[in-house]
């Protein structure tokens, strides 16, 4: 089967919380990371086929857990207990639910900077306090600056916030960094969530993702590694994610927190997951090559246009560009004004506002339109 | 268009909770409370068009508050303001959350007995403290002894909990009823979490649900409502609810409750709801007549084999029936031993071990058949 993903499928008014934000056609929205490409058919099929049957009554995980244990098996290497994983509602909720869950009041966490915002706001809401790390950029990449992070340590620090793959940096970390970081949580007797939402999203042929609970089983006593397919497939409407917690004391707390919810997965996340288990893959080749071609468009365009920084993504279908060069107040509403909604740099922390996050997961048309919009936003 | 309840559906190896309960063939579950009917066509239509349309993103509730706000007033001439709804994923985990949110750790509840199982372990999630109210039988009816309700009122007794029509008794209360009660909570002070996701299933021609918030302004003050269609349209497994609170205070801290969790629901369940209001009614009124008939073949065998106790339900497709008569030692496993599981008693109270919740939102073949099951057990 052959896929396409330069298809243009209209969003407008089907209450995207992306494209329903700008309804004028004359803003193109590249904000909110889903993909504008329709699902693997694949996917859709299956998901007919369950509406189909009719009854969408209450249902249970099924074989889920085994599915995703064979697939961390033949992905990472990776050997998980079926009672390690808890199936949850997305990550996000997770996000929110950790700090809650896993850190007395007066805990402290660090952050690395820029993330996603979901993951302060998480903090925010439990009333949990936290520093931030900043990412430095090293060959071209966002990564950690150790001797940033060994000092902000304080006597309450309890939890080290991880994006790997990096949102909104693109950083697929190596090995040897997450056995460096690894190394220093364990000196400092850290915990570690690692969202891992991005992992089948790596662009680079040569690289490959590595989930650091996987490095050792001290690292994984003090992780709780968040998964899901919802980024990679694109079906965050009707999504689930798992825990990945081999410490029992540890998921004990997360297992109490997701009772006093009583939230699960709908019927039809689990048929959208386990689908992309079994069937998903060729699609889901397809895709990162295509993303990569928009990647390295994106490049080339920045080859030729050097007011604009991007140190390039690794992984994700997200470009952190930085704007800063060329002197903009407000970098987010001078795009808006000619036409392109982007992610504003501060939604990832403060300081970042000369910064703006671009979605390209998307047609190439929708790129190549973006792109001379910001090109009309540099001449004027 | 014409509709038929009578198909049967296979249903076991499709993850259903009640279904794959029991696996082998000799055994007819009839406990869950969902229903072996497909859902309307109008809302797999729409469902199966959502999933054509491909993409499956970030997705927001677009007008779902202003149909649900239609749909109040049609149904029960109710007006509520826009910022008094707040869309949920489901009641279940709303009963979840209101003993924690808006109980203190040293408040008190009371609860309607029988109840369904979700409303004390609620409670006990959330280590909130309650007693228990037994329902009596008026004419026929399950329904709040007051004076009783009265009586064990505590100094910090802060909540009653109704359902309403009432679930596993089947009892729609009346007007009269609930200002009754509505005075002594007034009186009392209480607030009052209404569960109402079986308004839609009144079976009764005569008889009407009456949300009890809507019938005053100063109960709706005191009042949090539950509201659904996951249970009268058929589709709980990906479903969403929604809170009517017009205190804001009380409505804050719910709001500030989900913001903390980040749960929203998903992109299909706003298709579900939003098609049933709009096109869901006509099946609608063809599954209350198969409902109905339903109940009445019911009561008819029941008229023959008065060892099996019944109060009748007005409401709701679920038959609590007593056996009491019949001095079985264990009620639930003497009917699998027939072949026919039943929610049991139990469940309910742990005072009500002799009783058993029918569900009758099936096929008459398999209601039929589940006669004739109980009246093996009957013989034996």
């Amino acid at each position: 089967m052959t896929y396409s993903f330069d298809k243009i499928i209209e969003r407008r008014g089907t209450n995207s919380s992306r494209w329903d934000q700008y309804p004028s056609a004359d803003v193109l929205p590249l904000s909110v990371a889903d993909m504008d490409f329709a699902v693997a058919p694949e996917i859709q099929e299956a998901l007919i086929k369950r509406i189909e049957h009719g009854i969408l009554g209450y249902t249970t995980q099924g074989q889920l857990v085994e599915q995703i244990q064979d697939y961390l098996r033949k992905e990472y290497q990776w050997a998980v207990k079926e009672e390690d994983i808890l199936i949850c509602s997305g990550v996000v909720p997770s996000l929110y639910m950790i700090p809650r869950s896993l850190m007395n009041p007066n805990d402290h966490a660090i952050l690395p900077a820029p993330i996603y915002h979901h993951f302060f706001l998480g903090m925010k809401q439990a009333n949990r306090s936290y520093s931030s790390t900043h990412l430095k950029l090293k060959d071209n990449r966002w990564t950690f600056d150790l001797e940033h992070l060994d000092s902000i340590g304080q006597l309450n620090t309890k939890l080290l916030m991880l994006c790997n793959p990096q949102n909104p940096g693109g950083t697929a970390f190596t090995r040897e960094e997450l056995l460096a970081i690894g190394k220093l949580c364990e000196e400092k007797d850290y915990l570690i969530c690692s969202d891992e939402i991005h992992a089948q999203l790596v662009l680079d042929e040569d690289v490959k993702h590595t989930p650091i609970a996987s490095l050792s089983p001290e690292l994984s006593n003090r992780t709780i590694t968040l998964m899901s397919l919802n980024k990679a497939f694109n079906f965050p409407g009707i999504g689930l994610s798992w825990c990945i917690c081999t410490n029992p004391v540890i998921r004990k707390k997360l297992q109490e927190d997701l009772a006093s919810q009583a939230s699960h997965p709908n019927a039809l996340a689990y048929v959208a997951t386990t689908t992309a288990l079994e069937k998903g893959w060729p699609w889901h080749a397809e895709l990162i090559k295509y993303l990569r071609s928009n990647r390295n468009l994106i490049r080339d365009w920045l080859a030729t246009h050097d007011q604009v920084i991007w140190q390039d993504s690794a992984a994700t279908y997200l470009a952190w560009l930085d704007f800063s060069k060329l002197g903009w107040s407000n970098v987010h509403t001078h795009l808006i004004e000619h036409g392109l909604a982007l992610s504003a740099g501060s939604q990832f922390g403060q300081e970042y506002s000369q910064y703006a996050r671009l979605n390209f997961g998307i047609p190439k048309e929708f790129l190549v339109e973006a792109l001379s919009k910001i090109e009309k936003g540099i001449r004027t």
